[in-house]
């Protein structure tokens, strides 16, 4: 490397980014070198140079926002964030890497490390999330900066490899990104031809470049940043003066650069190089004292700490340019700014909830009590952006007098996803994570098996995003069982940190959303009927927040019936049959299991005893329904089937005869039987270990 | 349309091909009559002149396969079907079209109509289907066919739309099949610039054709085929005589076409037209009696009747010219294909399974047991194709000799998917629909969230894939929770027919693979761990295929502890600290509750008589658990974390001492509240309604 092009001081630092992050993997005997090694200098023009950011006030609602979708090559990252001054990247944390409990995990967790935007490592997300963050950047310009003051007005950098370029979901999202013409997005490309398997030659053959050129995008390739930054100098600066299309930079790298064996290989992707092999990297890097580990100059510190003091400056002046000037010529809209960011609600958030009087207003299939929530909270809050993924008339979700989010609109809130369920999901979470949104998004429920991945970082990253999940069992009728969820609640039940909600009328809708948008660090699936449903007597926004409560109670009952959504109406029915036929019986509406779980032991028995004869009803899987009730009528073990809805219901034994039959049944064979299982007689155990962040 | 420029005749097929479909859609008052009017031109000309197939045959080895990926257009398809005399869309069918029971349901399903290849609905599945199905071709001919006798030899040709393109699974398939060189799979793009939310401006601005070009297929359009279809025939040619590529040819179509105030717009994508739009539509088209429904002309049938001929000729032309000289020339080959099209398994195939022997073989991961049984069956089963998302060298799946599928290598049998996880599973589904395959493929077990969709599609379709998912559990270490399962097992759990294996040993891996292979219309996902696990004293391969078995038993158990996989080692030496401590205790290992719960009332009472305190423990959600269990020790409502495994078991409970006190503290309760919930003593009612198909 004697015929490096920059200074001495440059390429030291560069050389330390790398050794530092080999040295990470290394003392965790666990990681992945190759990328850090590789990316370093894009790293350190990043740092130095381009992004403006505040290792003091890392949530500075203006900062450059940098995501690094390849989120293996965290240790880079981490080094970055130490070499700037970030207070959860110590040198004794970098130390602690992958270690448990540390501020520097394998996969980069953005409630773990100030820094990190958001949670990468499942490949593709955090390319996604950034056409997320991008947009939430241009809508909040286009809603609050005046000619004058730009309140926001950021650029979000993005760092992915190959790996994050043949996921489906970044081609969903770059495709919208350039429909959109997201021009502050800059994506730098890791182009180095390696994936875990080897070559890219052995699956990944297209051409990326015509590709996003394809998508309307601005591309550049940058083949050398070994010798010299000045060429990705200029492509950032292309890339910056281009306004009006995202930009892909495809900077040719070297896996593992430096390391004497193992570069340009996919070994060097994600095992430590071996100490006589790091020894060997780091002598050939000419760095001082190679046999050390963690070792920055004095000299390579300054330069941080210079490119630290540029970025606390920049926040300075745009405080006092900017933010100080706004908030004193627009003191509501900077309240309202300043509301949004803290994730406050405004006192009267809900007080526009639809009222619903049974014999007075229209019947309605919950999908549509659904619009009638967004109608009543998007006018209060702002913060509100959303949209479905090409399945807006069905989904009902577009909210009155909406306009739509585009190019020419930016201030706009409904986003067109196009058919793009997993983008969407990332790129709710994206905007979540610029701050200032609660987005919401729609499809039908059983394409959740197509943004899975990304509904699960949303729980992970604790991003309390809406979900509207309309057509939501058979009952959606003759698209069949390609349309029809079986399992999908239980699949959302089982994941941590997220609601289910599944209203069978208005009022339990309204606290299904309310509850939603309360829950800021937890996502909430709306789950909605596409049929007609009618106003349970027994609820009450208030009951139904509970989760679960006795929406028809008698004095003894010998029988409880327990349903949920749109199956609540059989039920109601069922319990009238039962009545007569002189079973006594109580039936549960349970809008939201998980909600259910989190209430008292008291409250919880005083719905659910657990020793009465207890028969679940619900068009599902009967998975998970065991530790509530004693019978279940579900969906077990099959399919839906193309048919007329009604029917269906009548098919699969959703009728009233067949739960009050059931229900005798169950009443029955206990008599016979005796010794009802008492499902609350279980003990709880204590939770072993303290959460660790 | 005075200015057609083909036959009266071949137009006056593709108006009855559109009114048929059309009178479809109103009779059900349902469906997509907008798709079908716009791409009947296509249709016509493929079952007419181009495609070769065998109503009588539907399932003849060398048809050429169609795919239906936009498959709410099935009216067309099912009218195709009746027109070339397909025995499933009798006329009457058809007016039964998307009714409870019918075999012309709302979306495709290839179990329930001949001459349907997969399922389609959820969009992008068919097109990634096709690709899956285009491999199969091309890995059998290279395989089997000589220089004379080309005994695999056809076309596979896609209907797709816009929806379809926009799907990030297609763009993983397309980039795949580009790079593969699928010279025989022509896609057909209904590029008819509307979705459900309307013109494909509001989200759909990139340049499809460029993008392809980057994939490296070719790239043709068609502007029009509604004044004649000489340009579609030259294209489709042209398609067909570009061998080393796959070809897609944009069609502009105008959805709904010829209706007189719906064609063009969205309106038309989703609804019936209206009777006077229907009628009014038809007088347009000139078509005889517009006022009644389900007319086609004598000309008409006569036309598909010379055309339903041909195909049959073509069949009859292969089986003498082909496939008898074949099976005279090379009767074992011919006999493997007949043994592979007909699902058979070899007597031996299960013969080289592992062996392993406590204190001899060496203790391995799960992933390794998981590797020695690819090992043991491909060899035997030459119907076993499959690969990884590029994983390769973590999920284990290399067989030992293997060589890799390529556009060099069509003999190769092992696939090098990319990192494209939601493809990998569409494709095995495609190999699985082409016939004589046995696909398996991999990736961690965290990523099917990338995946569910297509996995789903696996179980519905009946389709028997091996789903080989590694690094099963937090056990997987420092690469923290975005990469480690909780609720996943619960996820495939509930969704039918799909069989959850989570093998503790070798011998339940043997158990395993043996049970997913000889289920050849379930698949099973094969969950295995990335750490060591030992040789469990009480276990056979015989005894884990009935899903859960007594591993240690003991004469009068106060306690039962289940445990799954890797897990299950912590509860060995847990049983031993309980029995040292005066407990008798049971331990039943579970590794595929789906298997278990197909056994007899009998045996599952022999295993889990519930009324004995029962304990699970198992290193993911406990949802699903309480129906086998009195208490549970998983990860309730939390994700796991970046750690050394062992430390985050540890952490997490997951300890011989923690389960041994649990266990304990679970006797006791009973001793002082009495009254265990008899988990079995719960009526058992038959299922609601018979199967439809
Ligand atoms: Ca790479
Ligand atoms: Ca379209």
């Amino acid at each position: 490397m004697t015929d490096y092009k920059g200074s001495t001081l440059e390429l030291e630092c560069i050389n330390t980014i790398r050794a530092v992050s080999a040295d990470m993997v290394q003392t965790a005997n666990s990681g992945h070198p190759g990328a850090p090694m590789g990316c370093a200098p894009i790293a350190y023009l990043l740092w130095n140079e381009i992004m403006k950011y505040s290792a003091q006030s890392p949530k500075w609602i203006n900062r450059d926002r940098f995501v690094l979708s390849n989120g293996h090559a965290c240790a880079l990252q981490y080094v970055m964030l130490h070499l700037t001054g970030y207070a959860d990247s110590k040198i004794s944390d970098l130390k602690q890497f992958r270690q448990l409990g540390s501020t520097t995990p394998g996969h980069p967790e953005s409630f773990v490390t100030a820094g990190i935007e958001v949670c990468t490592g499942p490949l593709g997300q955090g390319i996604s999330n950034a056409v997320g963050i991008a947009m939430g950047e241009s809508h909040l310009a286009a809603t609050y900066n005046t000619p004058e003051l730009k309140v926001f007005d950021n650029f979000t950098y993005v760092l992915c490899g190959d790996g994050c370029l043949q996921e489906g979901i970044s081609s969903e999202a770059s495709s919208l990104a350039g429909h959109l013409g997201l021009g502050k997005l800059i994506v730098l490309y890791d182009d180095n031809n390696i994936t875990i398997d080897g070559d890219t030659t052995l699956s990944f053959t297209e051409d990326v470049q015509k590709r996003y050129a394809s998508y309307n995008w601005h591309v550049q390739a940058v083949t050398d940043v070994v010798t010299g930054l000045d060429d990705l100098r200029t492509a950032i600066a292309n890339a910056q003066a281009c306004t009006d299309k995202p930009s892909i930079i495809a900077v040719k790298t070297v896996i593992g650069q430096g390391s004497p064996h193992k570069a340009g290989t996919s070994g060097v992707h994600g095992a430590a190089l071996g100490e006589q092999e790091l020894l060997d990297t780091k002598k050939g890097y000419g760095l001082p004292n190679p046999e050390l580990k963690f070792q920055i100059s004095d000299a390579v510190v300054k330069q941080f700490n210079t490119a630290s003091k540029k970025g606390e400056d920049s926040l300075t002046k745009w405080q006092i340019n900017t933010m100080d000037k706004f908030s004193a010529s627009l003191p509501e809209k900077a309240q309202e700014i300043q509301r949004r960011f803290a994730g406050e609600l405004p006192t009267n958030a809900f007080d526009d909830l639809p009222v619903f009087t049974i014999g007075e207003t229209k019947d309605l299939a919950t999908r549509k009590f659904s619009e009638g929530c967004i109608n009543a909270l998007v006018p209060k809050l702002p913060e509100m952006i959303g949209g479905s993924a090409d399945l807006t008339p069905s989904n009902c979700t577009f909210p009155k007098g909406g306009v739509d989010y585009q190019k020419g609109t930016p201030h706009g809130k409904y986003i067109r996803f196009g058919v793009r369920e997993h983008a969407m999901a990332a790129i709710s979470n994206g905007l979540y994570a610029y701050g200032g949104f609660r987005p919401y998004c729609a499809t039908f429920m059983t394409f959740i098996g197509y943004c899975m991945g990304s509904v699960r970082v949303s729980a992970l990253s604790r991003f309390g995003i809406l979900y509207v999940f309309t057509h939501d069992s058979i009952g959606l009728g003759e698209d069949g069982p390609t349309h029809q969820p079986i399992e999908q609640f239980e699949q959302i039940r089982s994941m941590p940190n997220i609601h289910l909600w599944r209203p069978a009328d208005s009022n339990e809708m309204n606290a299904a959303y309310e509850s939603a948008i309360r829950n800021k660090f937890t996502p909430s699936v709306l789950a909605c009927s596409r049929q007609t449903v009618y106003g349970l007597f027994g609820s009450t926004k208030e009951k139904a927040m509970m989760g679960a409560y006795t929406a028809i109670e008698c004095e003894k009952p010998a029988l409880i019936i327990i349903s949920t959504g749109e199956e609540v109406k059989f039920c109601v029915k069922a319990v009238a049959l039962l009545t007569a036929a002189g079973i006594a019986t109580n039936l549960v509406s349970m809008p939201c299991q998980d909600v259910f779980l989190q209430q008292s032991e008291e409250y919880q028995a005083s719905v659910l005893p657990g020793n009465v004869p207890t028969l679940s009803v619900e068009a599902s899987a009967v998975a998970g329904w065991h530790r509530f009730s004693h019978a279940q009528i579900g969906m077990d073990n099959r399919f839906g089937a193309s048919g007329k809805g009604p029917q269906l219901y009548d098919h699969f034994g959703f009728t009233p005869d067949n739960i009050s039959n059931k229900g005798k049944a169950l009443v029955e064979f206990y008599k016979k039987n005796g010794n009802i299982p008492a499902l609350r007689n279980v003990p709880i155990f204590e939770q072993f270990g303290k959460a660790l962040h």
